[in-house]
């Protein structure tokens, strides 16, 4: 897997020069060569379109990123597609992914340091993409670990935690999951219940709570958990499997992300050493930056599963003969398709300009809030119209879109729903919250 | 009026660093400084999020684009905004916009020479769009002038046509038209009627037919006609006023695009000198060239307009108390504004690498095709809930929402409506044409 | 005008057997016989499929109902529609056409005696549905005058008021208006600003205050105003014309609802005597009364105005060829009229549900906003797909869309806005109101 | 069970008196009395508006009908409702349901004698309403039943196949399918591949060839199959499981109406018996009469399930606070809940109109068409808007929309899909094909 070791000279020089030694994709060759703009009139040769890259977003990557974004591509295709069926159809987690993945330096890859791949977070929103390509339940294992679990602890924890954690987060010894949804209190975190009590005597936490809708949690070795402390102030803590009073158990009877384990958090008086509460945070602001990030890695993956349905769509109503020619050939196909098509290459557009904003440190979380909102609900309307123009064959899952409606339903929802980052937005847009009933 | 002699400054040198001496608008001021990026979780400053640019536009455009759009939006807001109202209500249509911004050098702008301003496609885009925030009937006019009529002149004429023609046209001094529909064939040029025939005794060609809805036809000095020769092949030639047998009736009863006048060509056998025809162009790929040049700039142009209902309508609901709250407070208002945002930001995104890729030869005429379909249906859409958003409000003129309802109307049908782009993409998509009932 | 002898005759008594002699609508025709369902295999004549009426509206309908309607479409056809283009292009209000709706007996049809017609409540809406077909702003201009002025007096008045008022607006001798609105209170009437001040000396009130937006008022002979009188309770007043202080400004610059006059009332301390006040009722049930049958004529005109565009739009695509067929013949304008077809089948059962209901006095006030916004959300949205469907002649106004689609933007709004009447439909499925901020 | 009593003595007098005994839902008590409409302003008393039957819907059946539903509704709630959760997790058919349909009276309701109840085709649609209210799969089982499998041997068969088959399938003894769909002809019947041909000497058919996406395929007892004949023309046959050749392999991975049996059936030269062709109908008439049929079933259980969603949705969203109030006071959530109300209440008011043409046979196929896709496009939309209500706790089965979201999809498809029925629409209203590219 040479992946990571271009990712590791990476993390030692960002400047380096990679040379991409494999063949590029189609869409980049599309654009290659001395084509000029035909409008201009002259004997320009014309320039060809590729509907896999219909605004040339290849040609905006560096070359680091492509050779990034090609060799994890090839990962999840040889690797992660095989498996999905199976794993969907029967909720069965793979563990071992986790440590493929940490093989191949992807978890926490902007981090700099620590034994992770410091990529742009550009680069970061390429391997998102390409892994909910396959499943939004992988990508959510690995924006849990990421962005939930390796983020926060490198953003507010202390020397010695990074070292303790990070390095085996990286390469993924050990898996996070991250608490902070309560059982009443989905969209409303400020009215949390799970308490921390600090005891002078022994220098530990005493917490207690329960925490729902947890990725990860049925399996994680670890747990980034928000707690309200005595002076009312949410911090966070690292626990761990073994505390006493720590149990994880597994909600069934999920029909979205069945391939990654969802489970609650329950603290019983759960004692936790002083030296697991991450002290440069205190406040919603921790476990909301913790959701920016994250945020951020699904507008990019949601389009990812939305490119699948699209060009799985595409292939299955050119190959399907009705009426003496290809489904394709319809007008109601094809404009199905060519929304698609804008939709997904606009929303990816911007997921690119929103990277580059984050890499030069200029953008705002509201902008995340757009992109998290716009790729997931466009999303999801893709993967709907994708099944329907698959017919009776659309609810079987060796076609793979069903099991993107179902995901993205859950990818839509989680990390702040269509609705609320409207009001998030509409609340930036005005100045005025519409959330409560105050005033 | 200074943006000319700046442009003039551009037409000599692409590289020149022009200082922007004015105050910057809001949306850039909001991304300067050295504010960091919030979710890395230091100690950074927030960057503030503006509603007016919500992905920091702004921050990818060069300084000579933000001073060509700046001067130029300046024009737009304190001469063509104080018109509008009364030539929308009364259909009057003011000739002497087309010299003001002959002066200005907006038009034909991105022809190199011949008194053109050789700007950048992209700068191109931000002047449509400053107009259209206006009145997209006066940016219909524009688009006419440079797009439909001295594109083609540039690109498929002569020397001598070009020294004849444009300089005028680039000043305003003389109005163009673009005669391709036909009564009979809107969506399909290819069955033209209007028949050129060519007379070997006097040099000349006779054409016949008629075409209609043609922007600025009532008033044009000269009109680029396409006309099918004896050899079944199109071509263009340029008509004047004046010409034996050339009439352009004006239609009336039009809600929409009332600024500007819009008319018929009547060609009854009118004599045409063979030095009038454009002569480096034969077939539909000379018609479709212009469309594909004015298309682009409907694609930011259609994204004005909707940022003029987005922020009209913003501001309206914040102004006005219902209930005891401003309108703007209530969710379903803020919802409303959050999509027009998101739809805004991401569509000028694409339209701005659009514009990169055609400065840099790399743009296909389907991506054209995607960002004028995308643009206009999407800002048709916003200004239909912007209206309702004013309530009674809405269907008065002097909130101005209505006018773009109206206009938009006509934006999302001509050159190309919202179904045909579809079908464009959808062939682009799946190499099957379904316009036709031919296999 | 035979229309008015026979709803005399119906007036008279309800349950005579009217023969009608005209030839019936083709609608009606296509279900006669004794054509059996054909799904039961056995040796049935099929059952021919009208798509003018889907699911047979005609045959639920009474030989009274019929003949009402099909006398006043003939009206409409043959009066209004020649008239309604010029009309419109020109804002000119046609005075007679009251007194001729007067004739036909129309106004205030289901009032009992004084000179009106007694018609059942399924009458009334086919007579509105007639009339918007044609214009909108016809049919509200009789909206008022039926639902607005006619009914409040018959309800509310007195029987001098009754005998003084009612014969002569049946007769459209003289036409109302109905003040509610004012300038900064459209949705919350409850705020209202204007205030009657009862003088005992006088016996007479002393009205001050502004409304706006007001159908018929710059040429209505009569207003009811609705005030706040000392008590804070809100009452009805018949004002008159002639009366000092009261005037009625025209709006400019409406595009909408052309056809109809629109206007301001102004009252500066206008002395209105004791005898004007309408003495049954106080509080919002008075004019929310009113609104509510005024609602109930709206959700069956809307989509009259529906139904025109629809049937315009599948004419005008079966005779106009583009590549060689019927722009009928594509699959993407057969699916925008499948779904025209089908909301205006399903919305008319509705209404016609609706008016038995009101008719058997079982009709609750949520009823009619929910047909109301159904209706006008729905037939704005044909009309925009119809006018979408005529391409660039969906501008002029010869076509008439143009005009249902600027009408319908004001019918969506009025008498609650589509975003209220939602609101009134939730508090009624929840029992908790969202309106306002308070809990 | 009581039920089949009535529906026993219906079958014998359909104009009996029967009383009805239990209480009454509700809905119908909501508009039992005396209270007069309000809007007439007299001193009425207000008729309560419910949520549950917007416009009174149950004032329109008959006694008989509200019986059925109701004892119908208790089994439902009471024995199938207990079952699904895990029925659909598992993907288990329960066998034993057919039987407790049949001892209820309502597998093939609508056939008069055979030992079925003869109910009218209303009280077919309650019926099918109360089913997938709990769950679409088992409302399929028994569409396929009644509509598929009852109803062509009713219409098309000899006396001695009813005789034969009609008693034991109405008591649920045996189980039945239907075989039309073929792998590579969805929409498209008439290229069917499957063959009948007839053997002089022995009097059989040898039937070879294909179908898939057989509702109860591999646990039916017989098959109602279509094949062409060697005159190519389209018959059925009724075979029978353990003929020769005859297989019906289950369909693996299926994410849509699990909780029914979904199979091929596989026809290796099975050699059928000349007295089971079905003798009385020849080419596509036969099987799309069936269709006909149970796409009327689809029309109300599609709403059936919409409403469950909806109701859900509504108690979840009271019953959970978030940032101190109900979710169900925000603004967001009422403007849902108000469309959902009104697409099922006019839905089901079209239903029921179309239902009593039925019974007057006065219904045309596309009617049927219309509402079938009306219907199933609504319940889709409101089933993912109510699953989005719920947020996280949406893609649980316990909460059960997630199920119904995912049933719909199939409901959406099946029995020609929802673009099909606008195709079909669209020729009825144009008179011009869309299907295919023949002119």
């Amino acid at each position: 897997m040479a992946l990571r070791g271009a990712l590791r000279l990476l993390s030692g020089s960002h400047k380096c020069a990679v040379t991409v030694s494999r063949a590029q994709g189609t869409s980049a060759a599309a654009h290659k060569g001395t084509s000029l703009f035909r409008i201009t009139g002259r004997k320009d040769a014309k320039v060809a379109f590729s509907w896999r890259d219909a605004l040339n977003l290849e040609g905006q990557l560096t070359e680091e990123e492509i050779m990034i974004r090609d060799s994890f591509r090839d990962y999840c295709q040889e690797k992660l597609m095989p498996r999905i069926l199976m794993a969907n159809r029967h909720e069965h987690f793979h563990r071992e992914i986790v440590s493929e993945m940490g093989e191949l330096g992807v978890l926490g890859p902007t981090i700099k340091g620590y034994g992770c791949a410091g990529t742009s977070y550009v680069a970061y929103g390429l391997i998102a993409r390409e892994v909910e390509r396959v499943d939004s339940g992988y990508r959510s294992v690995m924006s849990v670990q990421s962005s939930l679990v390796m983020h926060p602890i490198n953003a507010y924890g202390t020397e010695a935690q990074k070292e303790k954690y990070l390095p085996k987060l990286a390469r993924g010894e050990i898996l996070g999951c991250f608490g902070l949804t309560e059982p009443n209190h989905g969209s409303d975190p400020s009215s949390m219940e799970t308490k921390a009590k600090y005891n002078p005597s022994s220098g530990t936490f005493t917490i207690s709570g329960s925490k729902t809708w947890i990725t990860n949690s049925p399996v994680a070795d670890i747990a980034v958990v928000w707690a309200k402390c005595e002076d009312g102030r949410v911090r966070g803590f690292i626990l761990e499997r073994g505390m006493k009073g720590f149990s994880t158990p597994k909600i069934e009877g999920k029909f979205s992300l069945r391939a990654s384990a969802t489970g609650m958090i329950l603290m019983d008086e759960v004692e936790v050493p002083q030296e697991n509460l991450l002290p440069n945070v205190s406040g919603l602001a921790g476990p909301f930056g913790c959701l920016n990030n994250a945020r951020y890695g699904i507008a990019w993956g949601a389009l990812g599963a939305a490119e699948f349905c699209f060009h799985l769509a595409r292939q299955y109503t050119l190959d399907r003969i009705q009426f003496g020619v290809p489904l394709a050939r319809n007008q109601l196909m094809q404009k199905k398709m060519a929304d698609m098509l804008t939709e997904i290459t606009i929303g990816l557009q911007s997921c690119l300009s929103l990277g580059r904003l984050i890499d030069e440190k200029k953008a705002a979380p509201e902008m995340i809030s757009m992109l998290k909102r716009n790729s997931c609900g466009k999303a999801l309307d893709i993967a709907r119209q994708a099944r329907d123009m698959l017919g009776g064959n659309g609810i079987a899952d060796e076609y793979h879109i069903i099991r993107h409606v179902m995901n993205l339903e859950a990818v839509n929802t989680y990390e702040g729903t269509h609705d609320i980052h409207a009001l998030i937005l509409g609340r930036a847009i005005t100045g005025l919250q519409s959330f409560t009933v105050d005033k």
